[in-house]
């Protein structure tokens, strides 16, 4: 047995893996090959798809195909809309989502069909229903009527509609696609290191998504980016933020949006294309204090505890400028990620070695019932 | 970076833990310091329950105001039971229970607070309700009539009784019992592992739990037992047993309900408990072949392949005998294992570091979407 025992696994290496890679030392996050920054710059979230789940970046014509393909699956089943209209007003956001993703299993034809075809068959299928399920879940607690997608509209425009109600602007289309493939797929986070773990006892697709769902809704991890949203509104002002993060720090509480496991002491490049986009985008929208007071955060946790922002910090403002509500933030980060679930999943069951470590035991030994004391 | 990949972290450390320990030298199941054979020969799985979650073994007393703290709990929402009665009859009786689960969530007043407590009052209700999911989940499936949970029998019983309508025999009931404890806690096998990745993120104990359903329904973890039942079932006789175990091997198919990762090349002690339970109930039951044809099955595996029956093995021809749907097997290994997870979960709460190992990356480096072939 190995003697180490590192705590939360910290730089254990969980799996191979030809999808993506952190490479701290070059500043890159690879994906496929690519480096995902140059990716988000140059091509859009359908591209991303087309690669995480065919291995090569689709031409434009079979992007179109890819888009199609996708649109084709658009629609729930009418008991999976029943099921999210019963679910109660206080239920979280991300607890609907995974609720209706667990829901939705038993309507795919191919949910026991385990090969490398039908896992990427059902990834279409989830990649078209899980932004539904997400604007629908949303939509249904509180009480508005559903918005039928449209296939006039692209792949992310459609979802953004879906969610506000309204048309975007090709230049919201534009950042919201961006931010999608910023969010597509990271290595090996908890969520698709969850999805992997419970896909290796040779668990459906739909399961592990639902577990995946489960860990991405934890504070330190997606839930984060509804907390500094939370936190900048409460702060409205630069200065106000400035007091609420040393007040914070003061009491040794963590500051949502900032650090990472991997690269805990280097910005997070994510970060800084949504910075630019939130720049962008207060101006247009007339809230420019929103970017100033975000970047004055950044500069208060550099000065004060060398901590770099994180995605989530950044792609807070910029979802609520494009007027998706604050709870859908969670679940749009698990929408885009699907994706990268996605083709890990189907990465497992293509090379399957079941999870199953150990533990180091620190309780009693040698305790028998007959003596027990009791309670 | 470690240099190391273990392929599905083979002997390595995942966390520490003072619940439980195989300990394979001394050929036993450590439990809070007891042996699980012992404890399963001497107490009731209520009383593993007081010492998973409490840290002792009940006495007599408290034992019955534990049973009393869970019935309290009898009870679904309504909602929930409108949830599974919306689940289409395809439905795996896993996805119904993960679903089930899921929709609880949000009812638990609870739900956000991760303090030991909270998260102690949080299982027993778990421990009440999961039963009646179960059960309820199959009986909307089929459209029966929900059997309301009965306080004057005990907790085993009364689970036991809402699954197949009838009053069990107190033999019928300590035997089921004796199955709930076996089943009930076990190291870090793949369902509890997946549970405390999920809980690492902060989140909560109902998405865990979500998750370990979502493992636990794979053929490789809890889905061996109702695998092995239809191979028994489509056998019918010792000769036939051997010659489908033959043939199986021949083509290199895996048998379910034969090793282990752990004690891959010992005996599951588990198993031998419930071959134990077998030889009673196939008496008293009048089916003494079916005893005769898993003897047959474990010694045609060990002349064959050295392999070892697991629990899954015996456990599944008893709960047959029990009466048990075989659709629900997995579902009832699940209720039986709530309380060991809820243990975990609470432990990596009381204890948290964030799950987030790394990877091995073999895939290609340096493309760029600008030179990219294309699909
Ligand atoms: C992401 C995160 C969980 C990674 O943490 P980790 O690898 O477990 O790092 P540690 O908990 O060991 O933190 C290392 C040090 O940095 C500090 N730190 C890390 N993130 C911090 C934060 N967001 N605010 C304040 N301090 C932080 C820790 O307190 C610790 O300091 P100490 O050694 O003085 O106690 C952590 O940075 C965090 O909680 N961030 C906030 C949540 C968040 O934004 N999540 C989204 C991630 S994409
Ligand atoms: C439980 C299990 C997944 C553990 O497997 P593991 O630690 O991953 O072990 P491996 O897959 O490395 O198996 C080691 C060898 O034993 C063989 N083996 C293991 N279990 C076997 C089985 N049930 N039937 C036939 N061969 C089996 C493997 O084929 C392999 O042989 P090889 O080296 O000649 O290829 C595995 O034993 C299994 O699949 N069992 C059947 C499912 C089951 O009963 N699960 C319930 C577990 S409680």
């Amino acid at each position: 047995m190995s003697d180490l025992h590192r705590p939360g696994l910290e730089n254990v290496i969980a799996s191979e893996t030809a999808i993506s890679y952190l490479d701290v030392e070059e500043e890159e996050i690879v994906i496929r090959g690519y480096d995902l920054i140059e990716l988000a710059q140059n091509v859009t979230y359908l591209d991303i798809v087309g690669l995480l789940l065919y291995d090569v970046l689709p031409s434009k014509r079979s992007r179109k195909d890819l888009e199609g393909d996708i649109q084709k699956e658009y629609g729930l089943p009418q008991n999976v809309c029943s099921v999210l209209a019963l679910l109660p007003p206080q239920a979280h956001a991300m607890d609907v989502l995974r609720t209706g993703i667990s829901t939705l299993a038993s309507y795919d034809p191919e949910l026991d069909d385990r090969s490398h075809e039908a896992n990427v068959r059902k990834a279409l299928r989830l990649l078209a229903k899980v932004p539904q399920i997400v604007a629908y879940g949303y939509r249904a607690k509180y009480s508005q009527p559903f918005i039928e997608p449209r296939k006039d509209l692209s792949y992310t425009a459609n979802f953004l509609y879906m969610m506000t109600g309204h048309v975007p602007t090709q230049l919201e289309t534009d950042i919201f696609d961006q931010s999608l493939i910023v969010y597509s797929e990271h290595e090996m986070p908890n969520s698709t290191f969850a999805a992997r773990v419970i896909a290796s006892t040779q668990s459906d697709l739909y399961g592990a998504l639902t577990g995946a769902v489960a860990s991405l809704k934890g504070t330190l991890h997606g839930g984060a980016n509804e907390a500094v949203m939370a936190m900048l509104l409460e702060a409205g002002t630069e200065e106000k933020l400035e007091s609420i993060l040393l007040a914070k720090l003061q009491k040794r509480e963590r500051i949502m949006g900032f650090g990472h496991r991997v690269y805990m002491k280097k910005a997070d490049p994510r970060a800084l294309l949504m910075k630019t986009a939130l720049d962008e985008l207060a101006i247009i929208k007339n809230q420019p204090q929103l970017y100033n007071m975000c970047v004055r955060g950044e500069e208060v946790m550099k000065r004060e505890k060398n901590l770099h922002p994180n995605l989530d910090y950044y792609a807070a403002p910029v979802y609520y400028l494009l007027g998706i509500p604050i709870e859908l933030f969670t679940p749009v980060f698990l929408a885009a990620r699907t994706v990268g679930i996605c083709a890990h999943v189907i990465e497992q069951h293509d090379h399957n070695r079941l999870y199953r470590p150990r533990v180091s035991y620190t309780g009693p030994r040698n305790l028998h019932p007959s003596t027990a004391e009791s309670l």
